[in-house]
């Protein structure tokens, strides 16, 4: 059965009880929660975050960079006023370089030009050190001219092992 | 309260009783979901995942486009062999454009040239048709060439009044 199949099913159980239609578009908590994809990471659960409270902003290690679209576009038409960043434990982006990947990708497409033009022009934003890694993301929320003055912005790390969460910027 | 405070509170509670600590970096069901940060969404709790199952990429739309560098990176390195992409009704995507936005940055910068010349490098990646912006989505992926051959992609759009999700591609 692929995934889709399975969720598909999940959500029609899900649907049949579901009685928060009404909520509004604006996060309540006026907050944007960024974080990585990981599969370990469960924002809602680990935070108690409510449905209707937060935008959560999830990619490839939790990137403030590449979250920045969002986090406009979350603070000027949806009112958020505060920014909390997660990076976690046994984080992927800990274990390779752009440079291994693009080759890794030019490896496998045997020989194809187009391929290695295209992964050539991406960043993968892996890093080397979890705890600067959230100082680095942080401090360029806080340095940003498109981030609203007077954000409130935290950065964090998720401990994959214990669950828990720890303050670092 | 800060929510950073509400949530830190939320995670003791959770971290007291977590039981999961043992999970391998690789989604156990080898698929990675795209789908928007807002509020109202909860992909956990509406696809019935389980912690370890699945990589989640959320951004603003649920753009793939923006969530290509993340995919590379689940399927090159974790494994992952399907896409699973998910839009919204009410979503905040359908009511501005890229230059409604940029002017909204610009007016409330009183002037400053940096914030004018930072906007303006940022496509918004708003879209005018919902169920349109599902099928282009899923055609950027099964066209480019940095997504594996024979990826199940499948785009979906997610009801946020009825909890319910529905196939379009």
């Amino acid at each position: 059965m692929s995934a889709h199949e399975a969720y598909a099913s999940n959500n029609e159980k899900y649907a049949s009880t579901f009685d928060k239609g009404g909520l509004p578009l604006p996060p309540s908590k006026q907050v944007a929660v960024v974080t990585c994809m990981d599969a370990r990471i469960d924002p809602a659960a680990q935070l108690g975050i409510n449905l209707g409270e937060a935008h959560v902003i999830r990619n490839a290690g939790g990137s403030a960079k590449e979250a920045l679209r969002s986090i406009v576009i979350s603070q000027r038409l949806l009112q958020t006023r505060e920014v909390i960043l997660f990076h976690h434990t046994d984080c992927g982006m800990l274990t390779f370089s752009t440079n291994d990947l693009r080759t890794i990708v030019k490896n496998a497409s045997e020989g194809d030009a187009s391929v290695a033009e295209a992964v050539d022009q991406i960043d993968f934003l892996e890093f080397g050190d979890l705890e600067e890694s959230v100082k680095s993301d942080v401090k360029f929320l806080k340095e940003n001219n498109l981030v609203l003055p007077g954000t409130k912005i935290t950065g964090w790390v998720h401990d994959v092992k214990t669950g828990k969460i720890r303050q670092i910027a």
